[in-house]
């Protein structure tokens, strides 16, 4: 008996698992191998790093998802490297996977233009470990102010600089500014939280950039509201410890949050393929690898262009629309049929939340903002949410906050205590 | 105007937030100074660590409770010493708070016997990350078996030892064994998690020496029905990475927990008094400490002895009993009245949990096992949790488990990957 085609999935985010739920049923035996052992419903991490959710509800093991597919062998590990000469994938362990179809789904991660030695005092947000690190940064900032005698060391551990003002940036500063401004006054004897700063600092001329001007101005003056001083136009150049430098302006804050580039996963430099500027393989128009139809890049590691010549946007929709494209033309090939003709985005829309109450949403024809954006906003991500288990404890997590105004998951945890973080 | 009377109380654990709760309306201003920022419900912190729980379910800022009391000020800091002389209390950052009632809660940790060394490869639970951390190693063992080839060390990644069996280490064997015998059958492809082998080791000669012979022997029972191989009269001679010496035949094991002895905090050093073994301050039959009338040892860190001998049991309900007799002692003396009378442990029952289904409880006359005990105890757990939100989020996360056999927390975090973990 021949083997089935073996298809090995790299990267268990929106792209790898749409595939491999649209090859249900295919003639295929599939190995899905992730570095971590659970999906990260990356859209609201930034409510983890904000103590609205805890980790568990966002994040769900890959191979729980998949039980009931016996073709499909989950592995945690760490790719490093793609041998395509011998159709295999090297593992950090040394060991090799052979496939027959590969596809990379590997993501992306935060870039500090050149300034990496950045990472440390102004930390990203793209995994869970990233997320309780802000938590964490952000609730022991206002612990160290209720205890700091020196007035322009208190106000620096006020301030909290978000730098980048896409969708993440605007709703950590959103969220940031509600709890300095309303969750927390009542809770300190020393300090009033209501005193802190939280800067948002943008380079380009507006926030929201992927937005309307119209949606973007709603949003710049939700977030003035909210008490955030919005800074565009003003690029960042350094980050340390005690600040950062918006221009020649040195700004004291002892909390810092990047939010402003990505860096593609190394898929391209594996293939030996070119890449763009964010490092992203720049793929054929069926997604697959330069000179290599057996293996496709999809998601925020692969750069395509829309018919109009844009670029297909770093988001989830986008992920699982390739995924699932690749989906079909593995199905077609295998069946012996014609490809299903190139890959196409079609764009759904583009949401970002402004702290609790408000939203914006381009719909494209219909465009909306306020409390109903925000409520469509709520209820498509608790659709999208993977599992039942997951859709109801966010759907409570949201409830009580609205009902008591109490965040859920202020944990500081990870032992760092206040001798030994600078 | 005279500033009102000073109670300083180290530790947010049950003593600590019992004495500060049963305080309201004292002519009093409280300082409660903990290390960490949250409360922590230590007896469901095993539940964390075996998945069922998030860390965010059983923990509570601490600061958040006492919001509505603008006389109690919270500190995040680390108590390093106290200078009963100057009626002061050092934290880490060197700076005194001075008080005119001092209350210790400061709980305990885990002990070695003498053999720290043990700790890295055999971590208690007694803080919120040593529950990841356990929760970690457990789920990184799945997943490195299915990942081995060689079938010794696969079963050495298989099988599980705790060490101790009192409650905590009866209630992480038995759900460790319910997690590979019937949660994870059916996600693993090349290992069946049902051979995975369960050690509970125990150097006394019954499981559970705190309740009666009978429920321990049912309790026992149970266990062997999950799967838990109990081996009573055993001591553990060496812990390495590699697995655990029980008398001197050595069982190969790559996980391995210990919940086998505690160590009070340093109170009693501080204070210059006697300890008793364990390390628990021997304070007075009003809880002060000998020679310090205004200075009170509660909770874990005291060593109190019952009217029949017996040392009052280092459990929650026994710290809360204490937290409000010193409230009462506090009370009493700003009044100008007699003392309550010296402090009596009234013992309210024994609860363990043997998996999801079964549970002794001996409230002395009524002694109860099986389904029914579980229930009662589910129902005990979730009415002392603190706060509403708590309450219905366990309640659910129970119920999901329940009705669906899957876990919530499935969560490998902390960034150690397959590689740098020995």
């Amino acid at each position: 008996m021949q083997e089935k085609h073996h298809v090995v999935v790299v990267g268990g985010g929106f792209g790898g698992l749409q595939l491999v739920n649209d090859l249900r049923g295919a003639p295929v035996r599939i190995t899905l191998v992730d570095s971590r052992n659970h999906h990260l419903f990356q859209p609201l991490l930034y409510q983890v790093a904000t103590t609205l959710l805890a980790t568990s509800e966002i994040a769900w093991p890959i191979r729980n998802l998949y039980r009931d597919r016996p073709e499909v062998t989950t592995l945690l590990g760490e790719v490093v490297g793609v041998d395509p000469a011998n159709k295999s994938v090297v593992l950090a362990s040394g060991k090799p996977v052979s496939y027959d179809t590969l596809v990379l789904a590997t993501g992306a991660t935060h870039a500090y233009f050149g300034h990496d030695e950045w990472a440390p005092v102004a930390p990203g947000l793209k995994t869970l470990e990233d997320a309780t690190t802000i938590r964490r940064r952000v609730l022991l900032a206002f612990e160290r102010a209720e205890l700091e005698e020196d007035p322009a060391k208190r106000d620096a551990l006020l301030t909290f600089t978000v730098i980048g003002a896409g969708p993440t940036g605007v709703e950590l500063a959103g969220i940031i500014a509600e709890m300095a401004h309303r969750t927390l006054p009542g809770e300190f004897r020393r300090i009033d939280t209501r005193q802190a700063r939280v800067v948002l600092v943008e380079a380009g001329p507006r926030i929201l950039p992927a937005f309307t001007e119209e949606l973007s101005a709603y949003a710049a003056r939700e977030l003035a509201k909210l008490g955030v001083e919005v800074r565009t136009g003003a690029a960042v150049t350094d980050c340390t410890d005690a600040g950062v430098m918006i221009g020649d302006v040195f700004v004291p804050s002892r909390t810092l949050v990047w939010a402003a580039g990505v860096q593609a996963s190394p898929a391209a430099r594996w293939l030996g393929i070119e890449a763009d500027r964010a490092g992203r393989a720049i793929v054929e128009k069926d997604l697959s690898a330069p000179g290599r139809p057996d293996v496709f890049v999809i998601g925020d590691t692969a750069s395509v262009m829309q018919e109009e010549g844009k670029p297909v946007p770093g988001i989830a929709p986008a992920a699982k629309q390739q995924g699932a494209y690749v989906a079909r033309v593995i199905r077609a090939r295998l069946e012996g049929k014609p490809a299903p003709g190139l890959f196409r985005y079609r764009h759904q829309g583009s949401l970002a939340t402004i702290g609790k109450r408000a939203a914006i949403i381009d719909f494209g024809r219909i465009k909306l903002k306020g409390a109903l954006a925000w409520w469509i906003w709520g209820i498509a991500h608790i659709y999208f949410l993977i599992g039942t288990r997951s859709r109801f404890a966010v759907a409570w997590s949201w409830l009580w906050i609205y009902l008591s105004g109490q965040h859920s998951a202020r944990l500081i945890t990870q032992k760092e205590t206040l001798r030994n973080d600078g």
